[in-house]
């Protein structure tokens, strides 16, 4: 997907967000927000929001001489999340359908999503989400898939929302003989985008059979960019790939055979998958 | 109110709606919002955010070549509101407390708000917003205001929602001797503000000792300013102010005795009211 004109508002809105995470200067502030502005009025408006995206963040990393602005939001919600993982698996556990339950709990942790809004309430999403209707529902293709599938390709969102990843690993291991599984982190910091040290944190290192792939921001040397052929091949040489969030669906929704698991947050999103703003969607390509 | 700096992308996010309602070039809608972003970027931050709307509203006109991009989707939301009117009548009719539910439906009307967003679900609002807890619960003062009230100042805000103010209204004329009400809609065309023509096509004038007052939206000649000495003449000549959504918080929240009515939809009205978006806010100044 290439960036929409409602993208341009919503940079300006995330590099708001991302600096009142390092500074409570309004002063500051102002400063970064006039320098998005400029910045993106001098620009052409055809790139990706991914691209577009590294551009305002690092901006905001410059002014604040952070590296990681949401560094402490990121390890917060990890914690919040691993809190809430008890309670989550009992419900997987309890559930007359473990594997659909697991799979509509991994769409509730995808509302753990700054760039989308820092306006969420993740207590509220998880009962919600568990008994809304799919906007798009190919549950029966994950289960056909599954059955004759070694190898698991799944490319993570954000921190927090990779606890909820990992009961539906854990429930995906439990029923079927997945030998490997390839999780998919971010190389290098972007906005809450979960990274290695946060899979590790929370546990996604214990599964069995488990291998971690870095995944670029568009930046030389982050990773594996979702547009290199060395990318391209990964996904076809998985039996399966399932696909957290809207910034993976953004740059793989072209992409033919992939499981993509998502709460629909922006406007943009929404279009494209012909869904409202908070449908959940589970879509294979 | 004084303009937040989460105000700037959402002045671009406005008016990126608004070219929609009325062009679907995308290379218009493109130099619409590149001229918002070059003025907004080359202005002072300080005025309030009904100045800087108009100025950005302006420049949508002035590029589409139309007086009012909001027209239809006004009259639209008019429609959709008085063919809703039965059944809302009937839900207050059938309350145990009428004039609570009336209040509760008068705030759910305050959805229809395309200055907060055009993404909005007005049937699924209306049952929730009657069912849902007051984050400010003023109720109590109203009713003991009422009592004493001959002169009742109504400021209204949207197309739409005056349907639900009409209900309203009715509801305390059936119960609360009010000799006269003054109702304020905008002189001029801003967003989705109702107007007179407005409040006349869904029948206010029909209430009993009903007048209009024009309020103006920062331009000349466009009716009595909510800053101006006229204009607090008449709050303090009234005996009960009701005031509904954020532009009216925004324009009067400093003053006090005045009871505002509206649902919380953006940050930095959430944040001021010390509430979240999405609550519904009964309060007394």
């Amino acid at each position: 997907m290439k960036v929409k004109l409602d993208c341009i508002p919503c940079f300006q809105r995330q590099a708001l967000e991302a600096s009142r995470f390092v500074t409570k200067n309004i002063n500051l502030q102002e400063k970064i927000l006039r320098r998005v502005i400029t910045e993106l009025g001098a620009m052409d408006w055809t790139g990706t929001p991914p691209e577009m995206a590294h551009i305002v963040h690092h901006i905001v990393k410059q002014e604040c001489k952070v590296n990681d602005p949401y560094k402490d939001i990121k390890k917060q919600y990890d914690d919040i999340a691993l809190s809430l993982y008890p309670e989550m698996k009992g419900m997987v556990n309890n559930s007359v359908d473990p594997l659909l339950t697991a799979v509509r709990l991994a769409i509730a942790g995808n509302i753990i999503d700054f760039g989308a809004s820092s306006q969420f309430d993740l207590n509220e999403t998880i009962p919600n989400v568990l008994e809304k209707e799919f906007a798009i529902n190919d549950f029966d293709k994950l289960l056909e898939t599954l059955g004759r599938s070694k190898v698991l390709l799944y490319l993570a969102d954000n921190t927090g929302e990779i606890v909820f990843d990992k009961i539906l690993l854990e429930t995906i291991l439990n029923k079927y003989k997945i030998g490997k599984i390839l999780f998919g982190v971010k190389g290098a910091p972007i906005i809450n985008d979960a990274m290695l040290e946060d899979a590790e944190y929370v546990g996604i290192n214990k599964l069995p059979g488990v291998e971690f792939i870095k995944i670029g921001i568009d930046v030389p040397n982050t990773g594996l960019e979702r547009n290199s052929p060395e990318f391209y091949n990964l996904l076809s040489s998985s039996d399966i790939v399932i696909s957290k969030g809207q910034g993976n669906y953004e740059a793989l929704s072209k992409h033919s055979d992939i499981f993509f698991l998502l709460m629909a947050k922006c406007p943009v999103i929404a279009d494209d998958l012909n869904a409202k703003i908070g449908d959940i969607i589970f879509k294979r390509t």
